[in-house]
């Protein structure tokens, strides 16, 4: 099996490159060959035996796309995106990356169909950002989406071309909704929504960890671990269960900034939670309001989805795989 | 006021361009001029006092959307678009007429009022196919959008840029979804959904029509009188009471065929009803069952919107419309 991850410098991209290379099989199937392309230079996985292809390419920019199926990857796993702060301040770029490029994937493998038959997988991530406020909680399967940034209206659009090529039958395509990956790891970023993580992974190593809203804030979680684990599922599952409904909201764990504090409590002390400190941000705070609380996912959880279900399974997660299962 | 109407010569855009030249003003404001564009020639409407300006052209074409602007409208209305039969037959075109298309309109505006401040109101037709079986009667507003068509895909991504283009404050965009308008004026067409217009137009005239499916069948019908007041409404309303959620679900009525006949029955006689002649279609029966039976339009009735609320209303409609006042 040939597997191409656009997106794969990212950190869910090198997670599930690593994931793929560990196995060396997806689901049943032997993995022989791994396409890696981002805009900045991947990295080869460790330990892996197969053949490993890095590319580095721009997704939009004429022939990119065409020459990325070139070898017809059995899977391709588009993950690669402008995040949602920087296509909100860039609109073309927004457009250009997350539309224009997605959509330019999708007309290269059509063409490749149209020409010889080629019929990939595509497991596209899409996001909560497609829904926007008011939101009922639990968020229904059946809710609309209405979103409140360009991010989440370039996913959302995707999300319909995708069902449509879907239907059409140029390829077998099927799109998930990622939760907030927490605990993200890595160092504090300028995101928005990076307290999520900050908060825990910071006072995890002993380091301090700014906390700019109130601890009834609740949002959508899953482990990093959990994104990947969806991922594959995604591309095994049997898609003939799925009908033309092809986009999926994932499971998580709902949980208040404050379950998140407990769950860190009871995993690293008192100690651990003394670090967070408290500094009030009106303008992250006023974001916060428009974010999904959670998502009923009942359809994903029908198709075998699953996620953490306490707040202390992410931490544990977290020290699992970042922290060599120590703390 | 100067207004464009792109798709003038389609159904609704001759009767919109009728309305505004009959009344010489959109709400309070006069209109001074009127620019019709569609890719077959559009007729100047009867007894228009200001300037008329009659285009063909091809939104899609490159420069085409920049210069219909060249005049800054105040108002555009954009019914353009391939129809769902032949967006589905040929997919290229659907998508750069009704996606590509639309798109170009969107960016030139964004570009004229990123140049000078232009600020335009800009009426979109959705349509009700951006919703796919299975489908709850009646539809809420919050339902989710997963057509089932390319057409109604490209609807629904379209309106997922008029909201994203309006949140932006590029212009003032409001999308309407119209149901199926019945009684359709003209011949008996090809297309599936004709039947429920064929079955009261014609035998109003002493015509026979085919029914192809049973009576129980229920769908979403507005007027084409209707379809019009829901354009000039979009267009003249306060739309700081509309918050980001631009795409509304037209108000109509939703009956069965049984009860289209029985209201052609009550205004034409049982005379009438004999010349609906019974032959079964497989394939439309099929069609009809993906088809929205009828929406709850909460949020476009609290706004103003108003349709019938009766079959006998939509036909006396007709009458007065199309048959000068009688049978």
């Amino acid at each position: 099996m040939h597997i191409l991850i656009i997106g794969a410098a990212g950190m869910v991209g090198r997670k599930l490159a690593g994931r793929l290379a560990r196995d060396g099989a997806l689901g049943e199937a032997p993995v022989e060959a791994l396409t890696l392309v981002d805009v900045v230079p991947p990295e080869t996985p460790d330990g892996f035996a197969g053949r490993t292809v890095l590319e580095t390419g721009d997704l939009s920019a004429p022939g990119t796309a065409q020459k990325l199926i070139e070898g017809r990857p059995d899977v391709i796993f588009h993950l690669a995106a402008i995040v949602s702060g920087e296509a909100e301040l860039d609109f073309d770029k927004g457009y250009r990356i997350n539309l224009d490029g997605t959509r330019a994937l999708f007309d290269a493998v059509r063409a490749a169909h149209e020409a010889d038959g080629y019929f990939p997988r595509i497991v596209f991530t899409s996001s909560i950002a497609v829904v926007g406020a008011p939101l009922p909680f639990p968020i229904p399967d059946e809710f609309h989406t209405t979103p409140l940034t360009s991010y989440g209206t370039q996913k959302a659009i995707c999300e319909l071309l995708l069902s449509d090529y879907t239907r059409r039958g140029f390829f077998d395509g099927i799109g998930i909704r990622l939760p907030t990956i927490c605990i993200r790891p890595g160092r504090p970023n300028a995101a928005a929504s990076g307290f999520f993580s900050n908060i825990l992974r910071e006072p995890l190593v002993g380091q301090e960890a700014v906390l700019p809203v109130s601890e009834d804030v609740r949002h959508w979680h899953t482990s990093p671990r959990s994104a990947v684990g969806f991922l594959v599922h995604a591309a095994t599952m049997d898609l003939s269960q799925v009908g033309p409904r092809r986009n999926l909201s994932m499971p998580g764990l709902s949980a208040t900034v404050g379950e998140q504090i407990e769950a860190l409590r009871r995993v690293a002390g008192d100690g651990a939670v003394k670090l967070i400190r408290r500094e009030p941000d009106e303008m992250i705070a006023r974001m916060c309001a428009g974010w999904a609380p959670g998502f009923e996912a009942k359809r994903a959880r029908e198709l075998g989805f699953v996620a953490e279900t306490s707040f202390d399974e992410i931490i544990r997660a977290h020290i699992d795989d970042e922290l060599g299962g120590r703390l």
